[in-house]
């Protein structure tokens, strides 16, 4: 009989079709009575990769397995020629190892078994393919089996996948009632769209239950148990496992080797391909996901894991920061045959602050952390509880083991590092852990040893029994159908999903260069705060100064000008957000000395949310209990429509501070379940509205209209019909949603009025300060009514990424900027020639 | 010329009258061109504190301001004898002390001529204070001065400020154009209640610029220096004195002395009106408060005093722990002649957990501690930072002075503790600070010392170059006008409003024992979570247990009843709460993963805070983004009116979670700025929004009505109209405000009721079991028609305090209850002695 109990256990839910394949080998099993063989097809079988693991995997499964009554053929294959192949397959198949409590003669018995069973082949043509699968099909009728099942393992690069996945489709599936399960080695692509495209490709030929991808940190014994741990502790985790107690998380994987030798790979990855958008998230998963009632069903286990990615915040460029070792770009020249000229961008080294927007982890940080050349090689899930106790007494009468004051936090040693192996920590202080006993010991003393600030006698410590190779977990896993060991289709791309937008507005970022090893002191260490990542120690000195007395970006952060007798300021994005805060905190600090209120109008879209995000963390003196919020335009939807203005708001504003409810006033463009319907008088009610609450005179009334020139077209803008008498108008045009918006007299009522240019097209700029009051540019009639009235500011950010645009007089009105000239304010010589 | 710099910076805002009076010398001096005398009258000049420090004081600010060109007379009084007390004054003249930097000569001339203008009198009836004012007159008279100020430093106990003030405000007042200032000493009353008395008593005899309460704590010259530290290192404190950087605060004073030879005192008053509702509450609000603008001016740091007093949050009984030295109840019985069976309650040691509701500190704990019979003597405020650093190389490596990753501190050193003396402690990793050199010098190294887990080294610490006494401090900014170093009326009114609730609840609790010192082990330290504070280690016994197997309360915290078929549940006040908080989430995960959605509608009134409270800290997995909030009932106010029910909503609740703006439905009892006007239809338009929105059988329908039986009149209850057609209905009553309410056919659509009873009347309580659907208990019309469709929580809390009830059979009704008899729950014999 076959002994795989936890096929019993698995719940017919998620994806019938993959319960389907696993629960074949059991129906096929009752039909026909044969002994059943499975083929293993090992493609690269000449490469590293299978070299040193993946044939001591398949070895590791047979000694597992064959005891069960089955029976298994070997079939290494690649594109070397048979007798260079047959030679290198015979060396691997004479260096492997039987666990240390086998008994030699035991296990030399078994290895010449496995050694008859595995042959050597070339895999090329199509015709090879077919040959292949006869060639089994010959076989498994010669000696009375049934081939039950055929696994494809393909340790190749991935421009193969495609030729080999058809080739397996069309000439090498096995007969009907036989599983086939191919397993993929990533690279899964380079980012969202080229990971979509292979995907796509290779639906076209395999199920997705068909399909295994490895990441190999799954099979990392520790790893492997982070699940099983949360759920045999779930009487202690229960109220832990959450914001109200954890601190911190800090997921780590540091190398000290370098990229040395792989730059041709490494260059075109990085360190956030290479390990964060793969190993470190699927770690993050396992942690922050909700933990499934059963963890041993797969289903529940990649449902779970897949809400744990929905929930996810968005990156922003500055929850990262990046590094370079000082060595990779020499490598990379001499490698790659670079000319002297050529610098690097690709990062070595990378922090990243992920945030996760729900209950249960809302504000709790998780630091994300790998790099090369760093002082030690270590790889940890480190969970820090937050000290929520007074110890009454003085420190010195602490004890360790007890106190609550001193740390508590609980360590998936993944491995290497100081204790040199794998290891689950957790500090007596906190609970004693259950493990199974059968697989886990405790980890016996180290005297001296110190991990996280407290001495190894601190935690209660538990290594594996047996430590085995992450392959070798992950190969019987595939044989056992334990599809939550690998990466679905749906999962791999939640990640692109979640790293994508990252790593694009990073492609240009200059990362700090860092020395190696020791050496980089604290030239790494790197701080949150208000959600951003920065190193902690700002660059001393300019890394490659321009000519003699080259100005710093900070000179160029505040360039004064007026425009029509307003002023005019341009900044470098993060400045300008935070003068324009700052003004505005100001501003509503005046109105509720004076008025007991201040009123305050936005606009909504992308644009603002730097603003909404600075007033929300910066700016604790606001008067937010006295700030009347009011709408300066919106589309006809309905509020919670991600379209909706005031979605934005809420969610980047409203949510962190504390305005009344009353005090809010979105547009009522849907009323009595209606959008902006006529009979409803939305406009009028909502004109009512402004002109009962906000007094002329009494109160401060501001209005901040954003334009987002080149970004959007004009018909965007606000204020469609200046004409209008007071307030708002429902329009409906053929391009764009229909919207209510503020009239544009009305708009010049206010005290104040701050226009923010965010946008990377000079042509719009141009024409925006050049034009009169031109329809097609309704921010114009704003400023020209406003010129002689009101403070106007005009804001200016050039690029995206802030930091080309200074360089070139092109990408400046003459008007606005007094700019040193002959000189550029970019800080590296290798940002320049790299674009 | 009078050289008191501070009083040309003072601005001429907040209390004209006070400017006045410190004014008064200055003008007074140019029309006059005489010799100024100050006379200062201290009572009770022979008691301990007058002796130990307040003679002291005097001399010292002799010596400070005598050679600027001041006169003074001082005369010391009491009740006793001229000759004794002549006696006692004569010795301790003769022990006063110049500074250390004096010469010897020097110093003795002028202690001769302290002496010399230093007398000691009788101050008992009147006519005392009649001859007191003849003779000081005549004195000035006689020598050609003119006497511009008389303080009278009221060292004597409370009890005889009436009649001494009396006495001074009706004999003893100087004469016109001179200033008078009186100076009290604590306590200041026992609650607000006699506080308040106390207050306006005194209020008829004094201005209140003429009375200086001493709260010697603010004379101690680290606390003096918290606001001029924060002034002068504004640009390094201001990023980090935020929520956003501050881990927490401690405020600390631990004794090692206990109570012994003052349990008279000691046992009416207890640690926390001895030590917290005064020094460490002064010391939280300069630490907490707003930073003016301008430090040195008394009456801005006033106002921002009383401001941050506004932002505290109300104290629960959970937000303290409280704790008795074991031989306290020993020393009392026998100090005050108590017979054997005595124990007291008066706690000789608390932790308390205060929040500050504003942006700046929302949700960083503030730690206030003190204790008698600790393990060491030490006073301290400690700022902890949060620790938002990562860093990159293992802590081998960490270097002290500059790692982010070490703890990060600035101590406001007190006194006392391993340090010996008063100091201001920054660690070296968080910024070096500015403070005056002229007064503050480094510290010096102390090798071996570790202060807060850090090494002396591994802070900046400076303390005062000379040590000085807090009453000399006070005594001078007496004489100097710095109303700022002392406790106004409304200041120390703030504070009883703050302490008093606790104080009440607290009346009954029985403080945990501890033996005293070292051996208190960590059986006192405590810990918070959800805003609430408990020991840390459970008591593993009961300490005084009651006859052989009396049971404990929590035996009786859930006693199941039927009530028409529905479940009656009676418990204690928290676990109710717990209780039904838990049913309602569970209710709205169901809802939510069966419709996407979940309804809930909720009563106003002061008694649903505490669950809303809990539902606001203790319910992370509650899914706020997809519940709707609905009211039950609504008073025609507008909805910023604290009388509104969705005023309480929004404070206790609606702040604490994110509930989408548009998911949130007040009543439209305020339309078009009229109030329930019955042509706006409010009513008709809620009932058609929760049509539209509440679709039958889609979605859950809650409401949670709330009965305050024996608090307010029937009529306030909800659905005073069950027959209207669906929805609400604006009743005009003239006994009570007119409302907008459910009606009760609706309420009865809900799937769920819970009708929480919170209330102290038994008769109520019988009435709302007993009746049919009597009009004027309409919850019962709740009841009937729902006890046979929909599951019924009936909730009780009989008392306010939650703790006498049980005892009593009288309390419940017969059908609810089924308590074990001939026992009573209360864990305490001197619980039973002490009522």
């Amino acid at each position: 009989m076959l002994a795989e109990p936890h096929f019993k256990r698995r719940p017919r839910v998620w994806k019938m079709l993959m319960a389907a394949m696993c629960v074949a080998l059991l129906s096929g099993l009752q039909a026909q009575d044969l002994p059943r063989q499975v083929s293993i097809i090992l493609l690269g079988a000449t490469g590293d990769l299978a070299r040193k693991y993946l044939w001591q995997g398949l070895f590791h499964l047979y000694l597992e397995e064959v005891g069960k009554g089955h029976h298994f053929r070997f079939h290494g294959t690649a594109l070397t020629s048979t007798e260079q192949g047959q030679e290198v397959i015979a060396k691997v198949l004479e260096s492997l190892s039987c666990p240390g409590d086998m008994a030699s003669g035991h296990c030399a018995e078994l290895k010449a078994q496995f050694q008859q069973l595995s042959e050597y082949r070339r895999l090329k043509t199509p015709e090879d393919y077919l040959a292949l699968s006869k060639d089994i099909e010959a076989q498994v009728e010669h000696e009375g089996l049934r081939e039950t099942g055929r696994i494809f393992y393909l340790s190749v690069p991935p421009f193969a996948y495609v030729d080999i996945a058809r080739s397996i489709n069309s000439s090498c599936r096995p007969g009907p009632g036989a599983w086939l399960r191919v397993v993929l080695e990533k690279p899964f692509g380079h980012d969202l769209h080229s990971a979509q495209q292979l995907a796509t490709e290779l639906g076209s030929f395999f199920q997705e239950e068909e399909m295994y991808r490895v990441d190999h940190y799954l099979g990392k014994q520790v790893v492997a148990q982070i699940l099983p741990f949360r759920d045999q502790n779930r009487a202690a985790l229960d109220g832990l496992w959450n914001r109200h107690h954890v601190e911190r998380v800090e997921i780590v994987m540091k190398e000290t080797l370098d990229a040395e030798g792989r730059t041709s790979f490494y260059e075109e990855y990085g360190v956030i391909r290479d390990v964060l958008q793969n190993h470190l998230t699927e770690v993050l998963t396992l942690v922050a996901m909700e933990l499934p009632v059963n963890v041993s069903s797969p289903e529940s286990v990649l449902q779970h894991k897949l809400q744990a990615f929905q929930a996810l915040r968005s990156l922003q460029r500055h929850s990262a920061v990046l590094g370079q070792y000082q060595a990779y770009s020499g490598q990379v020249r001499r490698e790659l045959q670079k000319p002297d000229s050529f610098h690097s961008l690709t990062p070595t080294f990378a922090g990243i602050l992920v945030h996760i927007d729900n209950l249960r982890w809302e504000g709790v940080p998780f630091i994300l952390m790998s790099g090369k050349a760093l002082d030690e090689r270590v790889s940890y899930v480190r969970i820090l509880f937050k000290n929520q106790a007074f110890c009454v007494q003085s420190e010195k009468h602490w004890v360790a083991a007890q106190s609550r004051c001193l740390p508590r936090q609980i360590i998936f040693y993944i491995g290497h590092g100081e204790l040199g192996s794998p290891a689950v920590l957790v500090s007596r202080n906190l609970f004693q852990p259950a493990l199974p006993s059968a697989s886990w010991k405790e980890v016996e003393g180290r005297p001296g040893l110190h991990l996280f600030g407290l001495p190894l006698s601190d935690y209660y410590a538990y290594s594996p029994v047996r430590e085995q190779d992450a392959y070798s977990l992950l190969i019987s896993h595939i044989f056992h159908c334990r599809k939550d060991s690998f990466v679905t289709t749906e999962n791999l791309l939640a990640s692109w999903v979640f790293w994508t937008p990252l790593l694009d507005s990073l492609a240009h970022e200059v990362p700090r260069f860092y020395p190696g090893e020791a050496e980089n002191g604290q030239l790494l260490d790197f701080e949150f705060s208000g959600g951003h990542l920065s190193f902690s120690q700002p660059l001393l000195e300019q890394l490659v100064p321009g000519p003699d007395s080259a100005p710093l970006p900070s000179d160029f952060q505040v360039l004064r000008a007026k425009y029509r007798e307003s002023p005019l300021i341009s900044a470098w994005p993060e400045e300008l957000i935070a003068r324009l805060a700052g003004d505005i905190e100001a501003a509503a600090v005046r109105a509720v000395r004076r008025f007991g209120k201040f009123h305050l109008a936005l606009s909504g879209g992308s644009s603002p949310v730097a603003l909404f995000q600075q007033l929300a963390t910066g700016h604790y003196s606001f008067p937010w209990a006295h700030t009347h919020l009011w709408l300066v335009d919106e589309r006809c939807v309905p509020l919670w429509d991600p379209e909706s203005n005031f979605q934005g708001l809420q969610t980047h504003l409203l949510q962190h501070v504390r305005v009344p409810h009353y005090n809010v006033h979105p547009m009522p463009v849907h009323w009595r379940q209606r959008l902006c319907a006529e009979e409803d008088q939305g406009a009028q009610a909502y004109a009512e509205e402004i002109s009962a609450l906000v007094t002329n005179g009494s109160s401060t009334w501001c209005c901040w209209a954003w334009e987002l020139t080149g970004t959007r077209p004009p018909s965007s803008a606000v204020a469609r019909r200046p004409g209008r008498r007071a307030a708002g108008s429902a329009d409906h045009e053929p391009s764009s949603p229909r919207r209510m918006s503020l009239s544009l007299p009305l708009i010049n009522r206010a005290r104040k009025v701050a226009v923010l240019v965010m946008g990377r097209m000079k042509r719009e700029i141009a024409m925006l300060v050049s034009v009169g009051h031109d329809p097609k540019w309704p921010i114009s009639g704003v400023l020209r009514t406003l010129a002689s009235s009101c403070g106007t500011w005009i804001m200016m950010r050039f690029w995206g990424d802030g930091t080309l645009a200074l360089c070139s007089p092109l990408c400046f009105p003459s008007f606005a900027l007094s700019l040193p000239s002959q000189s550029c304010p970019l800080p590296m010589r290798a940002f320049l020639s790299g674009i």
